[in-house]
């Protein structure tokens, strides 16, 4: 990738993320009545459900905190993730020290799910919380709920199962991703052997369990012990996932200096994007079956926003690592297709849903699951990725 | 209508049924070898999952019957149905007598849901079963089912809420509308007065609290007594269920000789091609939001074959009720549409989703969800009211 094409990248990123992103969430989003974030928005960023996520007040929360903690101390910034690290203190917390999974906009209790995520979301938005405010109480808290997260995750039974186990067992590869991903979080501000072996078994976990080099294929799902399983769920990969993975687990290789990890996390982005580009209309496909069998996701060849921007920062720090014009080429053509489809001219922000002919099929900017949260990630990451690329 | 499209429907609909369906099903889904009915089946028909699902193997156990009942005495239909009734019977009843949703191909458990959907077609299937086995215990387990059933449906705590109650009570068209269905299918088996009463609640239910005649919309969830509710749940239009509703109420406006009900089910019937009918590309959205804001279910504009059969047979039937052109022209537009787009001259059957455009986006004839139910069904049902119209 030549400098000027980085430059430009980096402009352009640069300006989506602070003349787009942050302008659209900043002036939408903040419940000062409330507290928290509105961020069920429509097309022109009006709200259409008050109803609050608690994955997304605690995505929002990070990365307003992380803007705050990397870029610039904006007082507005770190004023706004208190709106969000406040209400999710106050209200996402239930008796028994797990996380609701949604509330009203006044934050009472909506829905209890039997996941990990809500903890995993707020390990995060905690840590980087406490960094960007001074309060340590919000770092002590997120070490609570890490730890509470991974006796959640490792003890069969606390959480109720959605298969009866003595029929089948089955495991996610969400579950050792978004451990690795809130532990190399935590690992930015704390010190702690446990944060070192938990990286280290979530890493042995997806490698050993769900990655099968013999298919060219991170699978979504496993038996207890790495067991294929031939049933849908068993055969599924998505795509946006797995691309996801592969930026983790680069990270964990540059952590370690590891350079057959990374290697590995080449050859997953590579199978991904096999697997998961469209070579009919482009774009990367939610879900797809291994084997080219029918998936059962209705939305399995749409064309969601997460993976795409997932994608332009896993390819890009590719790239970095190995040198491999590949992944530049590769680069070029997702961020061809996202940023002539995604971004909304109209009205900022994104389109988060796009039918498989790259045509938008819902205009809705935030939801349940679409927040102040991937873009602006990824194009907080691919900025200071081309930064460090400006200057070799 | 005149005698010449009401014979080529006729033909139309016969030779679909019997010509395509039927042989389709019955080579590829009967399991002689573990019983029940192995309904995963890709485009070619190939099992892609044998897992089985109960709502499906009581539908299909109850379509088979029907036709044994009311078509012909054919001993391989009986044979067929004897062998999903007997699977059903022995694996998908909990030992709390509730019953599960999904088990493996050998009839072990693989999930129990909270809902009481699995009951409402195992009640079908029992009762239809029994009249054509003449085994009357299938009939007695039919009506204790359904007793469960209303019990589940009436007593607040029974089944695990999905949204935490003494936050936001909210409750679903899907409910009263499955209970009409099994109470007046049961109707046609036994002489009981719970019948009647449960029919003229349900009735009462429907088009007290969620239909709502000024909003032009027969909602999908509502507040415990038909409040409105300004969330996007409490503005979902599922187009399918509202026409599928109104064929059930222009049934029961039969039994009733109510002129008045009919009127209701006609009206809601308009209401729900109204804004459920895609004026630029045809055909019925899976869902709507009344109020045209955006929708959660990310497959909402796709087109899906049942909401197309339900209106196939509602529409036919309103014609017949009211002599009204209106219904035939609709008839028409929704016939030309389904039959142009959802059957496979390839390899038989229909595919099931369809995107906004009508191309096909998953090529698969049989899910967790597609059994052999809602086209037979409104083949079935269509073929007989024209069957009258013939004969004046």
């Amino acid at each position: 990738m030549d400098s000027a094409r980085i430059s430009l990248l980096r402009a352009q990123y640069h300006s989506a993320l602070y003349d787009d992103l942050l302008p659209f969430w900043m002036t939408r989003s903040l419940d000062r009545e409330k507290g928290g974030y509105l961020h069920c928005l429509d097309r022109e960023g009006s709200v259409y459900s008050t109803d609050k996520a608690v994955w997304l007040q605690c995505r929002q929360v990070w990365m307003l905190s992380k803007l705050y903690n990397t870029i610039e101390k904006r007082e507005e910034w770190l004023e706004a993730a208190r709106l969000g690290a406040e209400f999710v203190r106050r209200h996402a917390f239930d008796k028994d020290g797990r996380m609701f999974f949604s509330l009203t906009r006044e934050g009472k209790p909506l829905r209890k799910r039997r996941y990990i995520f809500s903890e995993a979301f707020a390990v995060i938005a905690f840590a980087e919380f406490a960094a960007a405010s001074g309060e340590e109480r919000y770092l002590k808290r997120a070490m609570e709920i890490y730890r509470l997260m991974l006796r959640l995750a490792a003890t069969p039974g606390l959480l109720p199962p959605k298969i009866i186990p003595s029929t089948r067992k089955m495991k996610s590869l969400a579950v050792p991703m978004i451990i690795l991903a809130a532990t190399q979080e935590l690992r930015g501000h704390l010190g702690d052997s446990l944060l070192e072996r938990t990286a280290a078994a979530c890493v042995e976990e997806i490698a050993g369990h769900f990655l099968k080099p013999e298919r060219r294929a991170l699978l979504e799902h496993a038996g207890p012990k790495g067991q294929e399983l031939d049933i849908p769920a068993g055969r599924l990969v998505n795509p946006g996932h797995a691309i996801e993975t592969a930026w983790f687990l680069m990270h964990e290789a540059e952590h370690r200096s590891d350079a057959e990890l990374r290697e590995q996390a080449c050859r997953i982005l590579d199978w991904s994007l096999e697997l998961g580009w469209d070579r009919e209309h482009g774009g990367i496909f939610a879900f797809v079956d291994r084997e080219g069998k029918p998936c059962e996701q209705l939305e399995w060849d749409m064309k969601l926003w997460w993976p795409h921007t997932e994608a332009l920062y896993a390819l890009l720090l590719a790239h970095r690592l190995t040198g491999d014009d590949r992944y530049a080429d590769w680069h070029a053509r997702v961020h061809e297709y996202a940023f002539a489809r995604f971004p909304d001219p109209e009205f900022g922000e994104w389109f988060g849903y796009l039918h498989r002919d790259g045509s938008v099929a819902n205009t809705l900017k935030g939801s349940m699951w679409k927040g102040f949260f991937h873009i602006p990630r990824a194009l907080w990451m691919c900025e200071r990725l081309l930064e460090r690329m400006e200057t070799p």
